[in-house]
């Protein structure tokens, strides 16, 4: 790779709450060399998650944290430019946990093949990947939805939001979805369907708002942000309710544990089940998700809400991003073509 | 019944708070007829329980409040001494969900036969009845106990903590038991073979006490109480942790919703489930339920912890003590022989 060289993302020091562009610094060294049973990676696709935020603060966790100075990992789709692997040729589209950065020396066990002629390859990292999995099975295994169920989901015009919106709808549910501007709200019901919205900045009683808009309660509350949201849901729902727990982008930033409404004495009276998840306790299944995500999308029955930013230099500002709420659907940057 | 008087408990007042007995008025009538398909039951023992005092509360709960003035409620045993019902005959043994009063005018419908020679038959207000019931169902319906499981139980020596601790050991479960008194723990380890215990009034921090105590994190907490000693047990519960929400009796007597730690943050980094349960969900279980524990019992598989107070007159004072603390295993008002 002659005269190209390498740029990268670290960690440069770990946020304080809210990161900003100082936690983040630039690096640029050689292209890696790959040895047997490597692959080198062109980055196409970065993912940008809130769950990387995680990563950022050295506590314990599901994943361990990043190291300082360490190149910071997320899911990424690249193009197979070297291979000493008989599992990859140059060409493929591949995905998986990669570095970010122009260039991943890869092991080819950490790499999955992408099909570019299922859907456009960018869904590899969105809604045909871990996001749509999460949306899939944190509905479907957690929620149960059953036909009339009021659907309650809050981050509704995020990543997952848009597709557990989407599932619910075609599972036969009544859809709420929470989000953060109009212009979203707008989204939701117009292109995916969804039954009624609340835009939860401009709300003046976020308890009121959603006692207007389930009025026969709510049987399943999908949770992406915790906070004030969730503690007005929660007093909302209905019996044998199931809430499954996906994220808390609310409290993410905050330095100390948010302390607050508990949600034990409302899921007694209402015989209720709040369950935490990961993805990955989901990877024996993922076929299963995948296969019925694809055909969803091949038959026009799921919409691939996407929010994409340009460039490798911007990736930082697409991830801090997530936290003030300006994607629409999986936030992506566009590293190549 | 010429000369008999029925004396019965009233609730007098709401309780704000803490309740005490100026909450429930002694009143002295007629013992009431019976009309056809009823049966008139002169009561040998009343349960009193935490949950009665939910209903005291003008609130939506799963079960509607009392009203002032009427007959509290609650688990039952009598003996049939006048029937209108060819499914009872005076002499059986019967319990039901029935007045606290001396005699009870009850349909059919709402009594079940007491064998006596299965058990003494105050067991079929504990061990053999709701109790043990929820103690069956929340740990092995939610908890799913695995053996090597660490079980931690707060509540430990109430009447479905000392059900839910012997269940976790015939499990092959590493059982330990929060409890309120060193003598509740001496029986805890002694009479019931539990792992290790916590006196939650002596120690004086309960967060390490668990980490203690529990070496391997926690795989199933079964809560009967809330407040901090929950927030303590969810700082430690392991990947895939289950907790059965059983009661808070901690937090019945507030006014105000507690605030607090909230659970969502270690639900979600360890895909743990929070579940809450009520008895009743389980009705088309029960016999299940009932034959296992009633074999368990008869092979001296279980203890019966039961804590007697004698006199109709005392029922109130029995009740109060609940929140004190004053009971060891189930507690009960014996009323007549």
């Amino acid at each position: 790779m002659n005269n190209i060289r390498n740029r990268k993302i670290v960690l440069a020091s770990r946020p304080a709450g809210m990161p900003t562009l100082e936690n983040f610094r630039f690096e640029e060294e050689d292209v890696p060399e790959i040895h047997d049973g490597e692959v080198l990676v062109r980055t196409l696709y970065l993912s940008v998650d809130p769950y990387i935020r995680g990563r950022m603060t050295d506590r314990k966790s599901y994943i361990p944290p990043f190291a300082v100075n360490q190149v910071i990992l997320g899911g990424a789709i690249g193009e197979v430019v070297a291979s000493k692997s008989p599992a990859f040729r140059v060409g493929d589209i591949v995905t998986g946990m990669l570095g970010w950065q122009l260039y991943n020396a890869a092991k080819a066990e950490q790499l999955r093949k992408v099909d570019p002629r299922v859907a456009p390859v960018s869904t590899a990292l969105g809604i045909l990947g871990h996001t749509g999995l999460t949306a899939y099975f944190g509905l479907l295994d957690i929620g149960k939805p059953q036909p009339g169920d009021t659907v309650v989901v809050s981050g509704a015009a995020g990543a997952v939001g848009t597709v557990v919106c989407q599932i619910a709808k075609l599972k036969g549910c009544r859809v709420v979805g929470i989000a953060g501007s109009d212009e979203k709200n707008k989204y939701l019901k117009e292109e995916l369907g969804v039954d009624a919205t609340i835009n939860y900045r401009t709300v003046t009683d976020i308890r009121q708002a959603i006692i207007d808009v389930c009025p026969n309660g709510v049987d399943i509350y999908f949770d992406n942000v915790g906070g004030e949201i969730s503690d007005a849901v929660i007093q909302q729902i209905n019996h044998g309710a199931r809430i499954p727990l996906c994220g808390l982008i609310s409290q993410y930033n905050l330095e100390t544990p948010e302390t607050g409404l508990k949600p034990q004495p409302y899921l007694i009276i209402n015989s209720a089940l709040m369950q935490g998840f990961i993805i990955i306790d989901y990877i024996p299944r993922f076929t299963e998700g995948i296969v019925q995500l694809a055909e969803w999308l091949k038959a026009g029955k799921l919409k691939n809400a996407e929010h994409v930013v340009e460039g490798f230099e911007n990736t930082p500002i697409a991830f801090l991003g997530l936290f003030k709420g300006e994607n629409l659907g999986k936030q992506l940057v566009k590293v190549a073509d």
